[in-house]
């Protein structure tokens, strides 16, 4: 008898938020593990911006999500039953289960991976996964972050963001200045994790507070958020300054025309750089990232926050808590 | 006695176009140069978008023009009196003499480069003056054009643009793609420079006609111009592409809100980069592009037009061509 599994699948297409009628909720028979699969059971969902562009119908640097089809996203799942000598049961994985309760592991296509024994199943999902990773590699490899930049980071009370400012202050940063939308989160920016300052760009004049924070301008800022905060970052940019593009979550969910970045010409007389980069590219350099992330958990210079929400059928409403700001660190599903 | 100075000055800041009332032409005494430097006869005057960016009250790469203070330009001049052992009566020098019939050249501080004898004073201000280097380095460094390429640039027709397009097509460039405004400029760029295809922005459906032209998207977009036609390229960029920001002469007379590149987004997934620069910072390296630009107008791979202007009190129409695209490769004023 195969277990019956529950999937979330896209409905529709949302136009601005993710709403009931874009996912539905269906049950089915699990699949069936063929020669050289294993079959997974999916614990722990990560909560990503990304999976809200997936649900357009836009050609980004991965195919849409076709109505009807499993709402794509990564996750640890342990192995329940196996024909492959790649997983035993009881394993614990990383891959792209989905928004269900089961899914297939393969060992070329659809390949997941083993996580080392002892890791916690929620930091492989955060700063040893892709978030973490995407810290990192943005802020060293895009970002070529120097001793004595300035360095300012939106979303900074996210997963990612709040990892990059550590990151930062580590790898030598004079100023580092993170743009978030409460004053508990930044609070927790300057007390907890090293931030020098913290603006509020709800309650703040963002301008005028960016000004103050960063009196000889911004050497690299690290873009979540896109918008209007990208546009006050240029017209602040030091000589030289680099924008490492890892995200634009204010712009997901727009309905209109979304503005562009007027002040972009800045980036001429300040021989500025703006970048974008996918995390995808740097898979095969994870475990240089993996290992100096280790050593900065282990003595306590990288403080991470998850964001539990209990329950599969929870998945939409925490993937629009990254849009109403109402996380602190990375947003996690436990799916039981 | 000492000679008489005919000098236009900035009257009032422009809103938009530069107007009569923008430029008043004063006569005064020529300055009296003092030991260690000469007077020089201005001949011809470079004229480049970025003079209108210095009539703005906006602290740019060069702090704006003062009300009342010189329009501030390059130029080639001819040294007339001298004190210094530096220049001799009859010396070519190419320097900031603004818009007057006279200036000094001092032997650091408002020091002037001597001319090699036997260049063609309008050759010295387009292809082998910063008009030229401009295209090189931006091309070459900021861009790092590579074999293969699909290379598109805008302002086509003018004088970096067209250089542009010949330097991408010599170092291996697969498509050269111009963007002009007006079917002449086209056909000049397609019948004798050897782009391979060219788009009149005014009549033409730009994104259309790129698609058709660049059918593996762009790589190096050069961009002149800023506005839709920036926002269009980042459109069809191609995986790591580059977009070379080099001006934006479609804003600067822009009275209203600037709309920004809203397609800046497309950055991300196309692992895409926008940067700016100024060539005042390759002045140490003009020699080596210098040399291989000789090289290329010698063998006459690279072609070059000049537009001759007559008249000092012309040179604020002259300006003004630029940005109604009245010319075809480089605005210069003869001064006499």
């Amino acid at each position: 008898m195969p277990e019956r599994n529950r999937r979330l699948v896209l409905a529709q297409r949302p136009t601005g938020n993710v709403e009931e009628e874009t996912i539905r909720l269906e049950h089915v028979d699990a699949p069936e593990p063929g020669a050289g699969e294993a079959l997974v059971h999916t614990r722990y969902l990560s909560i990503d911006p990304t999976i809200r562009t997936w649900m357009d119908d836009v050609q980004g640097y991965l195919p849409p999500i076709g109505l009807g089809e499993v709402i794509r996203s990564t996750a640890v799942a342990e192995v329940v039953r196996s024909n492959s000598e790649r997983y035993s049961v009881g394993d614990l994985v990383f891959g792209l289960t989905g928004w269900q309760d089961y899914a297939l592991a393969g060992e070329r296509e659809g390949a997941m991976q083993l996580l080392p024994p002892g890791i916690d199943p929620t930091a492989a999902l955060s700063v040893f996964g892709t978030t973490g990773m995407t810290a990192y590699f943005g802020l060293l490899d895009v970002g070529r972050i120097k001793e004595g930049d300035t360095v300012v980071v939106s979303g900074a009370a996210g997963a990612t963001g709040s990892t990059v400012g550590q990151i930062a202050r580590i790898k030598g940063a004079a100023r580092v200045v993170g743009i978030a939308g409460s004053d508990e989160k930044c609070a927790w920016l300057t007390d907890e994790l090293g931030f020098d300052s913290a603006v509020n760009y709800k309650t703040d004049d963002v301008g005028a507070r960016l000004r103050e924070a960063c009196p000889e301008g911004i050497d690299l800022y690290f873009d979540n958020v896109g918008g209007e905060l990208l546009d006050i970052c240029l017209a602040q940019l030091a000589l030289r300054g680099r924008v490492v593009l890892c995200g634009a979550i204010a712009t997901y969910n727009a309905r209109g025309k979304i503005e562009g970045p007027r002040n972009y010409r800045n980036l001429i007389p300040r021989r500025g750089r703006m970048e974008g980069f996918i995390i995808l590219d740097y898979l095969g350099r994870f475990p240089e990232g993996q290992a100096e992330m280790a050593s900065w958990v282990a003595d306590g210079r990288v403080k991470f926050a998850t964001h539990l929400v209990d329950g599969l059928e929870q998945a939409p409403a925490a993937l629009n808590l990254l849009f109403t700001g109402g996380n602190k660190g990375k947003v996690i599903v436990r799916v039981e």
